[in-house]
């Protein structure tokens, strides 16, 4: 099956995706607001910024012009940072309107809107009337972008709450390398996906404060549980948790110095401040947001997350990174359920 | 809270809660069928065969003769083989009847008995009649001996149905390095711990034939599924697998090259054959025993475990390791759970 798809969103996972769909067969644009990048992806067929010695499909194209990128398309992609999502879906509703197009609406992104605390589906579904798309699902799952670059076998989840659209997800996506699982609990996949960066953060910096492996799989296993707690009070169903966009994409994010959240973490152990490591990075890093609408949203819901609660002080209140870990990790010991 | 307590073998596990117990102001003796090294503990204090540059307690008595080892003790600790288990406690039932103690027994060995399909709790309660004995108890988790001894901070759990047993445990290990939870799913427990190996054997070959995060992740995730699906049949609950001795022990097991089952893997991997392996080795691979126990209750009991059957015909039947794991990691996409 081959269509129209428009990617939005030239980070790395959104180029290395774009790239898949491209070689799956599908007619793929991939629409970015830096016209520089644009004119690197359409003539040098690279994306030096994101992605370092990687050449892109020549039959991918790419446009700064979202109007232009998504007419025509069955399916649109969202890959752009979370606390962006909700100004470009709003930008393609208004398109969508005037066109009539009715595409299926499909993200990516890791995170959660900090103004209103909402998951990215809830964000889409609001900024895109249903009169004007398909069905909304979510890609998720342990999924660098640097192994799919290089065809290495990787697993993900298609979720959504509308089964016919999860599968159109998996359709234009599966691959012989890359195995996509269809999911209803479209709640949990999000939870996992984003709280996930939080669990990273607290591991890099657990490893820059040279604590070994016990403690970094302790750390893992404890944040799994509360990321557990919070999203099932919201609805999510508690086996999300240990499947691919649960515990798998915790694994791939919090034990891999390729994760940007795993690598703010690390830097904030070394003595660095969160406002020298953001500006370092020069990329988005997710965790940072998402530490706060967790943290805010387990206080509304009177939901126990210890991890959390030690990594927003860090960030939030300028507690000293050791002793926050060495007051989290010293808790006494109780039943584990 | 202090006591005599009796640590049964002497390897790096084994040798190391010896001295954390003598460390917590216990009176301890370790138990080893060797001469050698008893001889060893007790004049160099060391155990160089298994921890390398480490310096044990001089207060912690090293014991070859088994009656005086455990004469007079109220808990004993069991870290022989899983396979050496049944033969050392039988040993340890004639000598409390005939000495009339009555002590607490505790295991940190993670295995299957390969002859009967039982996990160490039911092989101990077999060979060491109740009334010989007070309650079993497992000591389980991510807890890799030299994060132990170098006192990074290590989260376990204390698994027993007698919950006045697991905080009898939790008491004598307990301080402020070795962080300690009580569990009552003792079932649960004993089978994340042993067939935690099977994956930690699956994820060393995945990384000695190349391939990336994104499968580890993958493969971990989806081989704590089919564990979990083997526990549960057997009456454990699912909670238990996201809990320490589950993805807790997972992640540390197959994602350390200290782990012996993950060097095993990834030897396998390079083209040794299993005898080679475990020749080279020189220390027991309680993966390859588990991964044949767990194969056959799995047929058994009709449970699918694709990931174990997958390392059974690279053990057992001589299938070729990269095409196992190619047709394992190609399997078809459905729906997750």
């Amino acid at each position: 099956m081959t269509e129209k798809i428009a990617v939005l969103g030239a980070g790395s996972w959104g180029s290395i995706l774009a790239n898949l769909l491209d070689e799956n067969g599908n007619e793929v644009r991939i629409w970015s607001y830096n016209p520089k990048q644009v004119e690197e992806l359409n003539t040098a067929h690279t994306n030096s910024r994101y992605m370092k010695n990687f050449t892109f499909s020549d039959s991918m194209v790419a446009y700064d012009d979202l109007e232009e990128a998504i007419t025509g398309v069955g399916t649109i992609l969202f890959v752009v940072p979370a606390q962006s999502t909700r100004s470009v879906a709003e930008e393609v509703a208004k398109i969508l309107k005037k066109t009539g197009d009715r595409p299926q609406i499909v993200h990516a992104s890791k995170g959660i809107e900090q103004s209103t605390y909402q998951r990215m589906s809830q964000v889409l579904a609001e900024a895109i009337p249903q009169s004007e798309r398909k069905g909304i699902s979510v890609l998720s799952g342990p999924s660098q972008a640097e192994d799919v670059a290089r065809r290495d076998i990787t697993l993900v989840t298609a979720a959504s709450e509308d089964m016919d659209a999860a599968e159109h997800v998996q359709k234009i996506f599966m691959n012989h390398y890359f195995r996509v699982y269809t999911n209803n609990d479209i709640i949990g996949v999000e939870f996992g996906a984003a709280l996930k960066n939080i669990i990273a953060l607290g591991a890099g910096a657990l490893y820059g404060l040279g604590y070994g492996d016990n403690a970094k799989a302790a750390l893992m296993t404890r944040g799994l549980a509360e990321i557990s707690r919070l999203g099932t009070s919201f609805g999510a169903d508690p086996m999300t948790f240990i499947g691919l966009s649960g515990v798998g994409d915790i694994i791939v994010t919090a034990t891999s110095e390729n994760s940007r959240n795993w690598r703010a973490g690390n830097e904030l152990a070394k003595g660095q401040t969160l406002d020298e490591v953001v500006d370092n990075m020069g990329m988005v890093i997710e965790g940072v947001a998402t530490t706060k609408a967790a943290y805010e949203l387990a206080q509304q819901r009177g939901v126990s997350m210890p991890i959390t609660e030690a990594i927003y002080d860090v960030l939030y209140n300028g507690k000293e990174i050791r002793q926050a870990v060495s007051d989290l990790m010293r808790r006494e010991g109780k039943a584990e359920f």
